[in-house]
């Protein structure tokens, strides 16, 4: 089973739901055969890159409260990443484009480093003084996460690496219906919106487990179609589940 | 889309499959947004790591046949092989136990390799005059797909690395009705059996794209699933594909 999760590294609940993901995973009688996918989802596409701003002045400013009032909903979402076992600042922290991380995420994907990339990525955002939105700060991230610096340079300085596979994703998740993050789609049957409780997950794979459907089988044409068996080759095969 | 291939670098009709399967994928629509995975099958699991034979000596031996009759069989999978473009030589080709190559293929994947390294392990059985049972040929191919030559070695000498994947993915065949390879699986919904002629495949990724189900959500908890989408976090969503 393959469980997709789209997400922004600007978007606590991302990183909180991802906890709350993984601990409902383990939870799950099959986790041994759940393959899990991160996809990107940008909050803010439209904001130029290094254009930062701090989260509690933009918060203050979008919900129209006072820079108090701002602190305490970080305090909400820090409550939650605490009762998660993460680490949280509610303070210092900045806003901004996440296009080139995602670029990065594609990149570790390929190279088998993309959920360290994305741990490091939500750590250094949420709860360290480190800022994502800092090239240099990106390179070192990704270092950590395994990949080859050299590498990660070229991507960082060609803006179409991986451009194709972050819209490509972005147009998927609104194929599927998503309009906020976090978006988890298991085996492209189910979706789980927003970062539930660890339960809700466990129950998710359960049922999406449950109802794994019969392949249906396409037009074996007869004739065609040689295949390999224990017991030889070249004897055409047909699909048990047709 | 996904289209996951159960395959064999011993099973020559894997060999022409996948170069059908690319032709068939070419002439989809939509084939920038299909993902391919090689998933593992061996056709010889029994056979002891190191035990290899002359191809045509067994083929002679399962079917009763002279060694004539047998190279004939061969010529027939070589004429297959060439209307594809393939190269396909006849004569000369071991058979053996493939564990150790599929152990690397997943390592390949791992490390954004697989398909070179699947297609340079076919091209190695099959055209050229390089056993793909000897180690030493293993890591020169590996070497050549872009792997890391210490690491390959490592997974090499360690037996046990991506034995599980191996296996899982065995028997996640079994568990999809397949006896045999090549067997692809799209979007985990439709099967394709054999070697099929490209058109069959084309018309398969057509049918599975026309298939594609909208998601079923699964129990949104009133009050949890915090999220966060481009007017801001917090707020609750709830999957429009209810």
């Amino acid at each position: 089973m393959r469980v997709e999760i789209w997400s922004d590294i600007a978007c606590p609940w991302c990183y909180i739901g991802k906890a709350r993901f993984e601990k409902g995973l383990k939870a799950f009688a099959h986790s041994d055969q759940v393959e899990v996918v991160h996809r990107s989802f940008e909050l803010d596409p439209d904001r130029p890159q290094g254009d930062t701003a701090p989260v509690i002045d933009l918060l203050a400013k979008k919900y129209g409260r006072t820079r108090e009032e701002a602190q305490a909903m970080e305090e909400h979402v820090a409550s939650n990443a605490h009762a998660e076992g993460l680490d949280y600042r509610t303070e210092g922290r900045d806003h901004g484009n996440t296009f080139d991380i995602h670029r990065l995420l594609h990149l570790a994907r390929d190279r088998g480093r993309q959920d360290a990339l994305l741990n490091l990525a939500y750590r250094a955002n949420f709860a360290e003084e480190r800022s994502v939105f800092d090239p240099e700060v990106l390179v070192t991230l990704a270092v950590e996460a395994g990949l080859d610096e050299a590498e990660v340079r070229a991507v960082l300085a060609d803006g179409a690496a991986y451009a194709d596979e972050v819209r490509a994703d972005e147009r998927e998740a609104a194929e599927l219906g998503a309009t906020g993050v976090p978006f988890f789609v298991l085996d492209r049957r189910f979706g789980v919106s927003g970062g539930q409780p660890a339960e809700v997950f466990t129950q998710a794979l359960e049922q999406a487990w449950g109802n794994r459907a019969p392949l249906r089988t396409v037009a074996a044409t007869p004739g065609a179609g040689e295949a390999c068996g224990p017991d030889g080759c070249e004897v055409p095969q047909v699909n048990a589940h047709a």
